[in-house]
Order: structure tokens, then C-alpha cells, then sequence
């Protein structure tokens, strides 16, 4: 059985993992017969979000970890203890966590850096040519990890796209049911929430995503 | 196209809805062409879990509705202001949540009582004949919704299921997969993580429970 790290940023589209990717990578992934450990970084999060209001929710402050582990129900480790070695893949899935808890892109745009441990991990999964999944507004953390000419999608957002691009990463445009595949970097990308109007269009992308995944694995 | 109304319970299995559950009742009800709206209560949870320990929370507050809303992306209305008359049918997802804030069985056991709101709903429906679905724990409400004789199912944990029984439902062993039916007071239940080992394993009973309540809509 395929041994598959996913890393969590939160839990809440807002300011976390957003929900139903992470769910629908976890079922994707057993229903592709693979196994799982979710990871999160132990840090607190950039803010946290009142998702009834949008606004944010000035003086709460929540941990990454802590939080996460609601969405894995406590079977959940700090980030700083995956070892690439353990794992065939790695999935993130995605939500404004993953571009203010697991990167600043959120802030910083194309001249984001990915965090610490996750950039670790990623590059040793790279360096063994162990394939990665990058779910939604992760792929633009694709350059920072994989270097310039590496292959993603995020949808057919123009802004998010020409961000990628100057990183130098390539875009491509993809469609919310379908991944886009790096064959030399084994890095697998989808649109998920980036497109989806629905629970059922992001869990067709991102099941496609682990099927490209465990298929490099 | 059927509608139907979702009543959360905030969001983390201790003490909210069970995420992975939530979201598999959001997937199925697409996947069997249905609509949806997501409803919780505006009332601060009965306590909050800190999901990386299992400790409560000492001094912290959240809102069940405001939490609830990560778990809909923000898409989700107080419970207070559901009308039975817009929907065909009512699915409520498990998680501790739906023992701590939907109603008090954590605390009373069979001396449980339902909040007021999802009562009232839940009556409405039964009285206009449209099917309820009820997951995990949820189903010890059963008695207390429909009355003595009703038939649901926790799956066959003793103690619960006894419980169930001292308060005049009639309790139906069921395994993981699978959904039980009472056609007569049009209510489905299913086990989900009163059982579940896995998210593949919720997601098939949940659907089971899903298909089944669109069936009686």
C-alpha cells in the first residue's frame, strides 16, 4: 500500500486548508488504495477569519496544528517530523491557508517563500522522485520548490497565473474536472477551489490529482 | 431538482459536526442531483476542544453557527430562520456536536432534549411528510423528533443504543456501509463514525442515508 504525506494548513477556506479539498484528497486517496499521515506546521496562523462575516476576527489567534487536527480528527503531526523517507507522495491541498499558513503568497505574491519544513520535505520528495500534488492555490509555491520551467496549473485565473509565471514556473490552463501532470518534476496540479462551483466539480479535479499522483508513485 | 436543508453543529468532531461526515452529506446530495442549504444554530458551542490533545479548551468561546460556516465556505443561514416549506427533505451530520449543540444527550443521556430550533424543523418535516436523515450520534434524537416506536440506528454500540431504547425508539443493529430505513415516519440513519474505521467507510453508509432520504423526497 502507497504511503501518502498530506500536509494541512488550517481548517476553513478562509485562513486554513479549505475543508472539502482536504476531505475529498483523504477519500480520493483511499479509494486509490493508498494509506495517509496528515502533517501541519506547530506555528500559529496569519489570522483567523470569522467565515460567516469574511472579516477578520481582530485579537483571536489559532495554530496551524491545532486547528488542522479537526479536520483529521487528531491523527495529525507536526510538519517538522515528516520524513520524506516515510512517504511514496505528497498531496497539499489547498485554501488561503496554504498561501498564509504554508507560504506568503497571500502577501507577498510572486516573491512568496514556501515555509521551512514544507519546502523540506517537498524538495527531499523531489530529490528522491517521489511525486508531489499541489491542490488549488498550492501550485503557486511550484517554482520555490521545483525551480523555473516546472509545469502547474491553478485554473485560468490571469492574475494568480501571471504570479506563477514570473516565478518562472509555466502555467497551463486546466479545467475543474482534470490535473495537469509534470512528468519530469512529478509534480501533479488541479484547479479544486480555484474553479469549483461545487463539492462534486473539486472532488472530480482533485481525484484526478491523486490518481496522477499515485500513478508516478 | 430536490432541496434540502443540512443542519450543522460547528466544525471539528469533539465538539462541532464531524467534518469528513458533513462533507460526504454535501457530496452525496450533488451526486444524487439534489440542492442544499446549510443551517446551524447562533449559539456559542457547548464547550471547545482542542483537537491535537482531546482537552477542552479552558476559558475559550466559539460560535456554533460562525464555525459551522468553514465547513459551508460562509454559504450557511441561522437555524432559527429555516421554513420546512422550502425543502424536501432534512439531513443532519454527526460529530459530537450533535450531542453538545443540536441537543444535550452528552451531558443527560436519554434525558436528553432537542435545541428548540432544529426541533421545530424537524417536526415540520415530519409533518409535512418529507424524509429526515440523521448520522452517526444525531440519531439519538430520534425518540424525541418522532416519537415512541420509531426505528433508527447508531450502528451497535451497547450503551448508546440502549439509551435510544429507554427513550422508546426501537434501535436496529446496521453495519458501517449501510443505512436503516423507518418508512413510515420517513426517517433514515446511519452510522458513519459511530463505526467507521475510515472516510471511504463514512462515505458509504453517508451515501446510502443520502440516496435513501432523496428516495422518500
Amino acid at each position: 500500500m502507497k504511503k501518502v504525506a498530506v500536509v494541512l494548513a488550517g481548517c476553513g477556506v478562509y485562513d486554513g486548508s479549505e475543508i472539502n479539498e482536504a476531505v475529498l484528497t483523504l477519500l480520493s486517496l483511499e479509494q486509490e488504495g493508498a494509506s495517509y499521515q496528515c502533517y501541519a506546521p506547530d506555528v500559529e496562523q496569519m489570522h483567523v477569519v470569522n467565515h460567516l462575516t469574511g472579516e477578520v476576527s481582530e485579537g483571536e489567534s489559532r495554530n496551524v496544528l491545532v486547528e488542522a487536527a479537526r479536520i483529521a480528527r487528531g491523527e495529525i503531526k507536526p510538519l517538522s517530523t515528516a520524513n520524506a523517507a516515510d512517504y511514496d507522495a505528497l498531496v497539499v491541498p489547498g485554501g488561503f491557508g496554504a498561501a498564509k499558513n504554508l507560504s506568503d503568497f497571500a502577501v507577498k505574491g510572486a516573491a512568496l517563500t514556501v515555509q521551512a519544513d514544507l519546502l523540506k520535505l517537498a524538495q527531499a520528495m523531489r530529490a528522491a522522485n517521489k511525486p508531489v500534488g499541489l491542490i488549488c492555490i498550492a501550485p503557486t509555491m511550484s517554482a520555490a520548490i521545483f525551480g523555473e520551467g516546472v509545469k502547474c496549473t491553478i485554473g485560468h485565473d490571469a492574475e494568480v497565473a501571471a504570479a506563477i509565471t514570473s516565478m518562472g514556473a509555466e502555467h497551463v490552463d486546466c479545467g475543474v474536472e482534470h490535473s495537469i501532470v509534470d512528468s519530469k518534476n512529478k509534480l501533479v496540479t488541479t484547479p479544486a477551489y480555484m474553479l469549483a462551483g461545487s463539492v462534486l466539480e473539486a472532488y472530480k479535479g482533485i481525484h484526478s490529482c491523486v490518481k496522477n499522483v499515485l500513478a508516478m508513485a
